[in-house]
């Protein structure tokens, strides 16, 4: 790897080619015998060749860059799914151009412009704060991931699903009192069906519940205000209950745990515990907890999947209509025992 | 934001200047008066104009691309660097084409070659496997982070006070025996110093103490086994005293803390725990442990003010040579009272 840069004058004196020859290995290499392609390549390597993209692609119009926007990665649902969306270079090639948002609209506004001038071929969003009809008119593919969808195609996990397993974990539990702790979500995000699940259970098995659904500000320590606030209602009125908790993400739950021994000395009895997305905070917590996990390898690939879908035909057809779909991926409850009881 | 290309011509009618003018506007705008170009400004607006960035890149060769190669992020460490770089956008402009290695050199090399053909301007190295040597010759400049960079530009931790004040904390605390644990790793990567900051305050103040430098194995679920296995050997022969350790980074600690738990029903009393990166995890543990805190923050800046620097000098003079920059930002050892003991 150097930093010189060969021209096609130079493999063309060091082959004895012409730089026709040379050019056309590079643009129609089915008019060179195999012999001859053969003789290019090893040049290519002997001189260590670098290949100029750009000039391909303004030839081509076919960057092989992909646009994603991110939300802040406080937790650890996106940096998984950001690591398996990378992952996916493996199988297809793109490259990824990452901005992170911030949840502030018009700068995420500014970074789609920014990213449409490098003539990315297609975008991911992660973040929750343009609305899919906008996102609908950027006039390139776009492929959501639990976000609202109506007008853009999507990968989500199957929400609902997800809470009626939580839901039903807790009941086989037997719990007394059943809970749902998350912060407001509006019914459009696909993640509003966890709230939609555990209803459906509490209402067919006829379960006492009560939902905490309350802002609990930015950052893990207002979090865990919030969250110890919400314990310390629910134990002021079921301390001598056995309570089932299903926690929207894994960070709200390992947040109750904690608050649990800090507060109350206790450690995975009386409460039956449930989290979302099973990242690594489920299993590296001290009693570690069930969760309902999100298969994000599943979930990059088929995104990978819609998009380059989308792209080919965008190639072929540059004025197509772009379709609308949307693709629901199986959650996977991992199940550990986080009442441990037999061992107080 | 529409999909329709907007062309010269298109605001040449809009304005009825002409397209000279139009092009002027772009490539010389102090040819124009403020009046003119205030009306040409609002008329890529109303037409929605989209910026072809690939077309000025030709043109300039100034592609404001850095490209990043990750490792994986299993540590949290990673996706707080990643996304302090992120931020860094808002500042310098700059945008990132991310590739992850999961370690592979062959790999790495193949994304590197595919970065430079997007005629990057820099290259940001997170990942270890690399040589300076081989990434000094790639002709643009390269900062590393807590990477070993003999030959290129790095930005690191202090990593030697970082263990010292690690290590001078848990003697703080007036431990019987004290302890280190990390992986394997070799003396020219900064991180090497935790170690041998850690050996320093143990010798000055004669202070009993053991090394487990031990391959743990891939995924939290070896480490976790691996660690266990470190516990139980320290509590063979110090189960009668107060043992101090100090974990190389937050997840390893985070797992001492959920083996005490788990193996010996010891919470926070009878050994002091601190790690390293001061992540997310340590504040989110059952019992918060003391931690060094890396200023990812302040690294990403620095990272940034480097690679701008030398981009710039390149612009000016392509064939120039390199500077070799290396910048150390202080840690800050976060206290947490790891041992609670007024309350056993």
């Amino acid at each position: 790897m150097s930093g010189k840069k060969v021209t096609f004058s130079d493999i063309a004196d060091y082959t004895h080619f012409s730089k026709t020859t040379i050019s056309r290995y590079f643009n129609n290499p089915e008019y060179l015998t195999p012999e001859n392609r053969k003789i290019i390549e090893d040049a290519l390597k002997a001189l260590n060749y670098q290949e100029n993209k750009i000039g391909r692609i303004l030839a081509k119009g076919e960057t092989e860059l992909i646009g994603i926007i991110m939300p802040s990665m406080y937790m650890p649902y996106y940096s998984d799914v950001f690591q398996s969306i990378l992952n996916q270079y493996t199988d297809f090639g793109y490259k990824f151009i990452v901005l992170s948002g911030d949840s502030n609209k018009r700068r995420e506004e500014n970074y789609i412009r920014e990213l449409l001038s490098y003539n990315i071929e297609g975008l991911i969003i992660l973040s929750h704060t343009l609305p899919s009809s906008e996102l609908a008119a950027l006039g390139v593919p776009v492929v959501t991931i639990e976000r609202e969808d109506r007008f853009i195609s999507s990968v989500n996990t199957d929400n609902l699903m997800g809470g009626i397993q939580a839901a039903s974990l807790l009941y086989q539990n037997q719990c007394d009192a059943y809970f749902f702790i998350d912060i407001p979500v509006c019914p459009e995000t696909p993640g509003y069906n966890r709230l939609v699940g555990f209803q459906t259970i509490c209402r067919d098995k006829k379960l006492p519940n009560e939902l905490y659904i309350q802002e609990l500000g930015k950052g893990i320590e207002n979090n865990y205000r919030g969250i110890g606030r919400i314990i310390d209602a629910i134990e002021m009125r079921h301390s001598d209950q056995k309570v089932g908790i299903f926690c929207a993400n894994d960070t709200f739950a390992v947040l109750v745990e904690k608050y649990y021994f800090q507060r109350y000395r206790i450690i995975g009895r009386h409460y039956c515990l449930v989290g979302y997305d099973n990242s690594s905070i489920a299993t590296e917590a001290i009693v570690p907890f069930s969760s309902v996990g999100q298969q994000t390898d599943v979930i990059a690939r088929e995104t990978m999947e819609i998009l380059i879908g989308q792209i080919k035909k965008r190639r072929k057809d540059p004025e197509c209509r772009l379709p609308v779909e949307h693709k629901v991926v199986t959650p996977i409850l991992k199940r550990r025992d986080t009442s441990l009881p037999e061992l107080y």
